[in-house]
């Protein structure tokens, strides 16, 4: 038994989810940007890799007042559970995620992780040890299930959705395709890792519609 | 004036064209097929780099019975003038774009390809040479637009795709998403080369379709 897994992610018509420099770059709108706050409204918890952290800085907030208040009216925490996969505790002490907004975070570690560290991010969020060298996303997801977290939402990087679509651990993706090119040997791309070198992965198509003269595409991993 | 440059190529959902062995991998089906060949057939030539000939040798003929009867019919050769850009002249002499099908043939070198090879591709095919170490783009599609050549349908690959959109030099791009991932940060992408860092081209969602249970994109650059 593990958590229901949705993959949330926005690319160039060309693939890339950035820049080979790994800057942040602006691929949705308005539209876009008012799904993806629905959705993160949907989920018990938001997960992305330490790579996204270090890179973007998200706060993983629920960014809608509205929304905020409906869930406070309906006792929930103004944010879903913010987990962050770190098999190092790299995590900067004052990355945006752990200082900005209500809510519980949680931190994925492995066994070689510092000890220090962990007790100092104790502080922070709830430290989880999973895995020997990195964290084993499968050991993982049967921790956050048995807390009770049913339904996670994955907001990157390529690292990650590689590792999770690896272990079989993703039920659905949601792409957003933008409509701009980026290109670039080096560019991060939304499954990065070692990829598949056959038995690919099939998908289904659930639904495809024009958000932000882009394109949403939403697939079911089969 | 130079002629106007569509590129047509098949990714997976993830934005790879192929896996980390540049193995050549099947990512679309008989209806998508069908509307490759279809275009093939509305453009003067078809280009592709040399990377795409060395790895999955293709032959770039138009394989619909019909239509090659239709174009006889008309008057035109079976196959539009094929086109491969390769700036050392590394092509292989039993690469089946050489060989198979009726056609006229253009290779498109620097001025750092081996004279003696040169002498030898003659045989097969039209040499062009234009720019110093690699191909330049630019004076190509002038030479060609003077050729009388004025529509051009790019199949790949990545590199090929950079060089052109980056020189400004494409007008429209048919992408077709695949239902399946195949992940890998190695993995050959529709636009690879340096990739852009700033000011990003700009598309123009111009139709998007179900076929062979992916998205036929249509995109215009502006």
């Amino acid at each position: 038994m593990r958590p229901f897994v949705l993959i949330n992610m926005a690319m160039s018509a060309d693939g890339k989810i950035s820049n080979k420099l790994k800057k942040q770059i602006k691929l949705s709108g308005k539209e876009d940007f008012e799904r993806v706050d629905r959705l993160k409204n949907s989920v018990d918890a938001i997960m992305v890799g330490i790579g996204t952290i270090i890179s973007d800085n998200p706060s993983l907030t629920i960014k809608s007042d509205e929304l905020k208040r409906e869930r406070r009216d309906e006792g929930l925490m103004e944010n879903p559970i913010r987990i962050v996969i770190d098999g190092r505790c790299r995590i900067p002490l004052n990355s945006d995620v752990l200082k900005k907004g209500e809510g519980e975070r949680i931190i994925a570690t492995s066994m070689s992780a510092d000890d220090e560290k962990i007790k100092i991010l104790s502080r922070y969020a709830d430290v989880i040890k999973a895995g020997i060298d990195k964290v084993d996303l499968v050991e993982l997801m049967k921790i956050l299930y048995n807390r009770g977290i049913r339904r996670i939402m994955v907001e990157g990087g390529g690292e990650l959705a590689w590792g999770l679509i690896n272990a079989n651990l993703v039920d659905e993706l949601y792409y957003f395709i933008s409509p701009t090119i980026i290109g670039g040997r080096d560019s991060p791309t939304p499954v990065d890792g070692d990829g598949f070198v056959s038995e690919f992965p099939k998908l289904r198509l659930i639904e495809f519609d024009e958000i932000d003269g882009g394109l949403l595409i939403h697939w079911k991993v089969l």
